[in-house]
């Protein structure tokens, strides 16, 4: 049984702590928060120890691995910590805000052989994933477009917004590793956001939603479409079309009822509320690969690197918005 | 040009009078109702002449062929007309609805050769044909079970029903017929209806639903549904599931349009209608055919034996929800 | 926590071993199977005790409840035990293939109050169940008609059809449960079956397939179709009708994938393979229920009765279809 | 009846003529072509006079309305004579490829009080006319997102391709209509194409897709994807997303059968072909638009000033594909 230290308990926090005690080879050691509460109702409730202390948890030589589900501006420093202890650690996304200092925490970390896996979920839903391989397996030829469609159910608090880094490097982040899965290398991006922001977006500097044009170092274009609120519930569609044909991922149910009046036919169920709901299987084959390369003594993907270079388009993104021009990767470092 | 006379100027001699006219190779000559008001409101429409007279109609010697849409008690007695006149003839369904008046009448009519096409309008439907064309390529290797689904979006009026010859003649008898198109020779029935008929079906000793199990003498089983009411619209399915896999034929839509919102998802509308607009292009198909019967001097199919199969169908559905029994096929002359 | 006993470790065993393992109020204490090689390793592989001795499972006294997986042959006499030893138990279908037996135990079970709930776990299907609320909510006003269709992905074993009771006691039974389900009372059954059964049914005695008509004591009629194999895996479907509307659950795929290309378009996976995939959430669901029933010292349901009158309509079928006659519920004893 | 004169006998001058001929209040008068056979074929297969001279059409005082199908260079002479005429004139677009030419032209046709309507058959088509009014209804609430898809079944003859003016003006002309029926005004174009396109699209300095982002004037996004070849037919969709919801357009099936087997389930057949096959009934409800336009002496729509407006944004996507710049409406003259 490997031992887990998971900082933060909040909703994504909950969930990691699941997955962490329903696996047959790890178990949850440590639960670690700066609200002394949170860590103590969820270490109870999952039978681990709770701490305020950083340091407390590090100093357990008994633990093997970290989860780091805490606040983004901590991600950076549990996370070199945890590669200097040479644990593997598994770091919600973003790895931080800033491009500069994710660049300069690499040259400390890079000696220790890190095992980093960034949460892009995502990749491991087993719908997506399975596109990517029947993609990659050939099924639909050359892979010429690429369309990731993205709406959250109802905004985030307006003190989520203000430490969020903004809506590319918030939420965007996710289909740009997406669009990394299915393209490799991104080489141009274009951006499009409102001139005039809904509150409370416009307040915190931020926009409701952004529409994105990427080019694959092969060729293909992509489309990103996010919007922060979606009456229907969680959208989240992707769209593969090549020589040969296409693969789409439809939206998820809750069941398969489907229902007829005098006003409407065939009608479903509003979709899988949030992403706790929908990305359930996801987290648990993405907690599974963490295991598996822990037991295997392998470095875990996707990587320190794959979560640099999202941050990357993000930050294209923004410039490419902010200025109405195309910006093209790699990033230059001065621009 | 093929000359033809329209007996009969309802909802169903509209969709003739209409195909005639469009027909490339056929026009109309007459319109022929008992209500000389409405002869002559659809034949100044399409252009034909009017009359209330039969014979005048069968004094014609320019007209090639017979379209019969009267009510059902002119049927066999027009029918009969047409093939003494040596003319070929469209006849809605059914031929009567008294199995001995149609045996009688052949030994009558057999003499002439008759062209006589029954308005078995389903297995024209392209939808349908596909289905059935595709079973008999094997795609489905041998058929199991044939499922039959056909619902009506509003019970006719009272004075309908009264001479309509109760659900199995007047409604299942194109189930039947569509049974007998996948399944051939039907030898055994099976039918349930309700004990006590909701209002005005009992009125009329008639019944609002039927539920009725049918063999094939090949094997097969098959199940048919009707209602006489559906809020959703004209509810025509069918599902041919065989050794190798399924077939269904889906409700057809208005428009591709769904829509989502915060109490549901994927929503269509209401089905179409009813049958002019569900069977248009089946009625379309359903005159081709004719037309080109007549023109390469063919007998139409389906046939007045397959008119004459599908009401000994209804009579033993009739008897076998009368005493609860199963009832052989064909049936003993004197039961 | 509560100690549960579970005999029978066959694939409805482990699944039962499964969620009594992973509920939060439950432990396996006990797997008892008369193979004493089956026992020890699902004892081992959920940290149980085992053995071949249904005496040493009843001796001991920390067993709160009990779990039936075994073979049918030995359910009642499980039950009857579980019973009398003031145990509620869950106990999988059917209580037995005899009527006579099932009648005669009771006097001797009744005086004890039993706990026993039967393993209609359909019932428990997030999609059915919610569909059946939604009716009883009055959704689609009266329901008029129900059909279900259930159609497994392969024939079982030879060896299990001889000791099956045949389709009717074996597969269709979970439909007339289903049936009760929404339309209460049976009171009339129409059934049809093969007459020339394939292989390996006939040498059993039994057949692929059936269709059964139903009539409640409400007046809804009801369809029930059955197939022992299914190419594109385990169909599972129901259609509610009613006055207002139509509820309907459609099969259940492992993904949202669709695939289109030269040949087809919207292509889905196969279904849901067979039972442990499809009603996985319908088991934990179930379980859940009897737990709750433990702890609230409750009687749980579907009951006894229930067992007892699903098998009564199985009886009922089975003489309907042999017959070519309707038969009327409940059985005369002398039938 | 009124008499047309239709100018072009290709596919599309095709479908216009049957559209006039099945017309209760049109007559087809003439069909010019400058090659003499082309014309002489249609005319006979339609009962009108056939001609090469342009002159001879509008030396004819019974002609009531001109329809333009002719090549690309011919539209705008023959909408000037047409406009000159004083008769009503449907030109499928593009108006001409060059926007100066556009704009030089309209001071001598705008003192005639011009009744001309484009092409832009999208507009009729069932499907997205009900989007379009339900959103005007306000049934999705504020239009926040568009997305448009349009794919060809395959790329058209690299003669074709020569005069077409290129993608943006040759195929995405009919997305930015759509963009405007849905939208308004533009107010700003940002465009992505291929760096390496294939051939034969790179021999004509043309590209295979195009992938679009546009900004209306009242703040909703709206993306376009564009391919020239589809292996699943003519890809046709379209996503209005709301505040309150969303309205799709889903692809179009020549039938509504779908089949299921051991390797695939709810398989549907390849897309409607292409233009002809899917916007059959959209030409026609133009038709009518148009005849009606013409019966209450109106001004048809879309207009002129429509389908200058879409060509200028076929120019402003073509700018910033090249630029890699957003691009701002209206363009500047000088730009």
């Amino acid at each position: 049984m490997f031992r887990i230290a998971l900082f933060g308990c909040g909703r994504i926090g909950q969930v990691h702590a699941t997955s962490i005690t329903n696996h047959d080879q790890t178990e949850l050691a440590w639960v670690c928060d700066p609200v002394a509460e949170a860590a103590e109702t969820t270490a109870s409730r999952f039978g681990a120890r709770a701490t305020t202390s950083v340091e407390e948890v590090f100093a357990d030589p008994s633990v093997h691995a970290i989860v780091i589900a805490a606040a983004t501006p901590a991600h950076l420093d549990l996370l070199s910590r945890s590669v200097e202890a040479g644990k593997p650690v598994l770091c919600e996304k973003p790895i931080d805000l800033d491009l500069v200092r994710i660049d300069e925490a690499w040259p400390r970390l890079a000696p220790h052989e890190p095992r980093v896996m960034l949460g892009f979920n995502r990749r491991f839903d087993p719908t997506f994933a399975e596109i990517q391989q029947r993609v990659a397996a050939g099924e639909i030829g050359t892979l010429r477009q690429l369309r990731i469609t993205s709406r959250d159910p109802e905004p985030p608090p307006q003190t989520y917004l203000a430490a969020s880094g903004g809506i590319f490097r918030d939420m965007t982040i996710h289909d740009f590793d997406m669009a990394r899965f299915f393209l490799g290398d991104i080489v141009e991006v274009q951006a499009m956001v409102p001139t005039a922001p809904e509150s409370p977006f416009a307040e915190e500097g931020d926009v409701e939603q952004a529409m994105v044009l990427l080019r694959g170092a092969d060729g293909a274009l992509c489309q990103v479409t996010n919007h922060r609120s979606c009456t229907f519930g969680y959208d989240q569609r992707l769209e593969a079309f090549g020589d040969l044909g296409m693969l789409e991922a439809a939206n998820q149910l809750p069941t398969s009822v489907r229902a007829s009046g005098a006003t409407a036919t065939e009608s479903a169920q509003p979709y899988l509320r949030f992403f706790v709901e929908r990305y359930q299987d996801a987290y648990r084959a993405e907690f599974d690969a963490f295991v598996a390369a822990i037991a295997h003594d392998e470095a875990p993907s996707p990587s320190y690197a794959d979560g640099r270079a999202a941050l990357e388009l993000a930050e294209a993104a923004e410039r490419s918005a902010a200025k109405g021009t195309a910006v093209r990767l790699p990033l230059a470092a001065a621009s």
